[in-house]
């Protein structure tokens, strides 16, 4: 059904058409709403209406004025352009027509700083601004994403509802909640991307060590399957078995065999591990992944080391010895994902005391469970863990310590195998480095901390007493208190 | 010997008189020039002429205007304060007094691209701005550093020599040469010093292992002297041996164990890996260093963890298993060592080709062979190297190839210990993954590929054929040419 005029008769408008966008307006309107539609190129909205128009009530607008004028107040749309100048383009010819506490919401991938300035920008204006992340590609914007509004808590009074309605559920509670203020929402989104990077460079590790040990692509889409009924039951375990069982119709050849081994991102990877490096959190395991998918695409880089440089001499694996270690590659996985949210976790608290943003992570555990790309069953643990538990990191939670402490031996060896084979795993290295540094009594940052001292003058603590200390190396090496 | 007047008899002058200052400027002295002295607080710079007027000629001005007016034209003057608002300050306050063709040198660690900007800044009101990196700490600045120089090429004709007088050198070669334009030298010394960070991560891990397997502080000081006299010779080494070798005068116990272990950093290393990020270059040893001392200092995260968190089993290493262990340490540490210098020298090389500067890699190795932190033996191969091919990375290079290939069953035997005894080994680990993961012939970025596509529809590439391709993956999975 499609109403033509503009009267305001439109609960919510949905501005850029592109299949996200309208994925989105379609389950908007199939949850009952009449959903406004605006496009630059009104083909497109048209195309929407015609195939999709039966689904529900949509008010298709050529003009933007007339989109904004079919939206019921305070007048609430959601942004789903490309992220950076055209979001700003959008939101610029929106204002002359808005009113004070119309609320515009950008569901795109935007840095959340740049959320943070459009915020204050048009909180100046008596306008709300939403950013809100929405994961769960195509299939989640149509059937139910996960969602991660930031912005005013009062915009969140009547938009609230809509995308909870909107949203995935898990036992009917729905997988969208308010974040907080201005940039959470993005911030949270970014994380979130950060912590799947890591999550698919591990699988991809764990595949490549079975491959390597002479597992076929199909035995291996089994071995996913398998893991998939366990503690590692997750979609991207369950669509690894499913692109791994894929064959390539023309070859006949193991789908995973026939895609070029580049991978490529798309930026979220790369800001979370900088916004880590600028708040001094470690998420080791990430920017791994991040570097993992450069040097993959590093073209020049690997012909030119492939060439020149020989890796050891790799030991057949016996049927024996395979089940041990499909058992032990299981148990680095799930150690590794842990790591992962771990880091991811400790970036978003970190990020919420510095903007007092007061993010609640139980609550955002209990969003990612379903609808996200990374929902798994590891994240009500993380949740019932967090609500249960003043955390100041999900590696000290009673049942994910547990969970580790009986992970390691078979984390160790997978590592060492690999290692021992030539089989790169720097994402499995890196959460066990991470792991064997945060429990560690007693860290070789004392040694650096004493280089520092020695050639820069930088000083140092002493372990016994207060004070910052310098020795006099290239003198007598007496110390004195710098403090 | 002190000139009060402000006549135009200096031939260059240093504005900033702290402990880097003030050293680089008694070396221009003790080299024979007439250097102009300006400090915001004029006690400091009649410190300096009191303390050490008789090494040379000093011009002491209290005003900015006569310490300008004391400089011979062209006139060349370094600064040395703080890097960021405070540069720009010095910059502000001199532009009115300077003529075209004058030259301000930037001797701190300024991010590139402030460098970029003031240069072109600059550049338009007939000045040369130079960004210089400058390394080798206080003792360097006094006794010989190695100095980056960027910014027009015009300037090194006077500028130069002056700068080569006071630098390091290595069989009377000097260790400073025109790097290249606007940036371009802040930028070799931001990965200089990233570098850094990997060295000295790396030298922290093998002594990390060794003392976990029982080799005593002082044991290990003769370890690192005698690492000195072979591959690994190198001044971090030579310090690391002294510094392990120190008693605490106050307690008696090695004074690696009483100084705290937390470390430090100044944020160089931070922008080396976040610009790497931005680049697309693979600096994944730089960045576990970063994060090695991040996490280091992230006490509550460290209290937490350890009272959660179990390690293995340490097995005890008998004396006629050290001797072995060792060994297997060195190799790593080279090889290690060896990847960070590939990874960093990768990012001034992409750094060169996007910026347009042209930057000459066996020239900048050259320069780091003596002055500098980073000074070691390994660099005179690097230049040599770089010298006789057109590399595209390090590790190609034949002898680092051979090098490596003689050294990967320790460098792995080392990692595999560490990892089954529960030393943190990020650096090792990641200079290793990226080892395999540079000379694999097949990596499993296919399968990161193919579930991209499954929930993103990001699409992907094939190994046989041009295009960019997308499988249906929720309907009949036949696939699509998009491209």
């Amino acid at each position: 059904m499609t109403d033509n005029k503009a009267t305001a008769s439109a609960q919510i408008g949905v501005i850029g058409l592109a299949v996200m966008g309208s994925n989105l307006a379609r389950n908007l309107a199939r949850h009952g709403y009449t959903v406004a539609l605006y496009n630059r190129t009104f083909a497109k909205t048209e195309e929407l209406v015609s195939a999709y128009g039966d689904e529900g009530t949509f008010v298709a607008s050529q003009e933007l004025a007339d989109f904004v004028a079919s939206l019921e107040r305070p007048r609430k749309m959601i942004i789903m352009v490309k992220a950076g100048g055209p979001t700003d383009a959008v939101i610029e010819s929106l204002i002359p027509l808005l009113e004070e506490g119309d609320i515009i919401v950008d569901g795109g991938n935007a840095h959340y700083e740049d959320t943070r300035r459009r915020e204050a920008y048009l909180r100046d204006k008596g306008l709300h601004f939403v950013g809100a992340g929405i994961s769960g590609g195509e299939e989640g914007a149509l059937n139910g994403p996960s969602i991660m509004p930031g912005g005013p808590a009062e915009s969140y009074v009547t938009l609230g509802p809509i995308l909870e309605d909107i949203s995935a559920k898990v036992d009917g509670e729905p997988c969208c909640t308010h974040i907080g203020p201005d940039g959470a929402g993005h911030f949270v989104k970014m994380v979130h991307n950060g912590i799947e990077y890591a999550d698919m460079q591990f699988i991809a590790e764990a595949y490549d060590i079975l491959r390597a040990a002479g597992l076929e692509a199909g035995e291996l889409a089994e071995v996913f399957t398998e893991w998939n009924t366990g503690d590692l039951d997750s979609y991207l375990i369950e669509i690894t078995a499913e692109v791994l069982r894929h064959v390539d119709a023309e070859t006949g050849k193991p789908f995973v065999d026939v895609v070029a081994d580049a991978a490529a991102q798309k930026g979220t990877g790369q800001w979370t591990v900088q916004i880590a490096l600028q708040l001094g959190v470690p998420v080791n395991t990430i920017a791994e992944s991040v570097f993992a998918r450069s040097t993959s695409g590093h073209i020049a880089l690997r012909e030119a080391s492939r060439a020149a440089l020989q890796g050891p001499a790799r030991a057949a694996v016996d049927a024996a010895d395979r089940a041990a270690l499909v058992e032990n590659v299981r148990q680095a996985l799930w150690a590794s994902k842990v790591v992962a949210y771990a880091q991811g976790l400790d970036q978003i608290r970190t990020a919420s005391e510095e903007f007092g943003w007061d993010i609640d992570i139980a609550g955002v555990a209990k969003i990612w469970r379903a609808g996200c790309i990374i929902r798994a069953r590891l994240l009500e643990r993380i949740r019932s863990e967090y609500a249960a538990h003043n955390l100041t990191t999900l590696l000290e939670a009673p049942s994910v310590a547990a969970g580790l402490e009986s992970s390691q031996d078979g984390w160790r060896a997978a590592v060492a195998h690999a290692v021992a084979n030539g089989v790169p795993v720097p994402g499995f290295s890196a959460a066990l480095a991470y792991y064997d540094t945060v429990r560690a009594e007693r860290l070789p940052a004392s040694l650096v901390q004493g280089l520092r001292d020695f050639f820069g003058a930088h000083t140092y603590n002493r372990v016994d007493r207060p004070g910052v200390f310098h020795t006099e190396w290239s003198g007598d090496r007496s110390e004195s208190d710098q403090g």
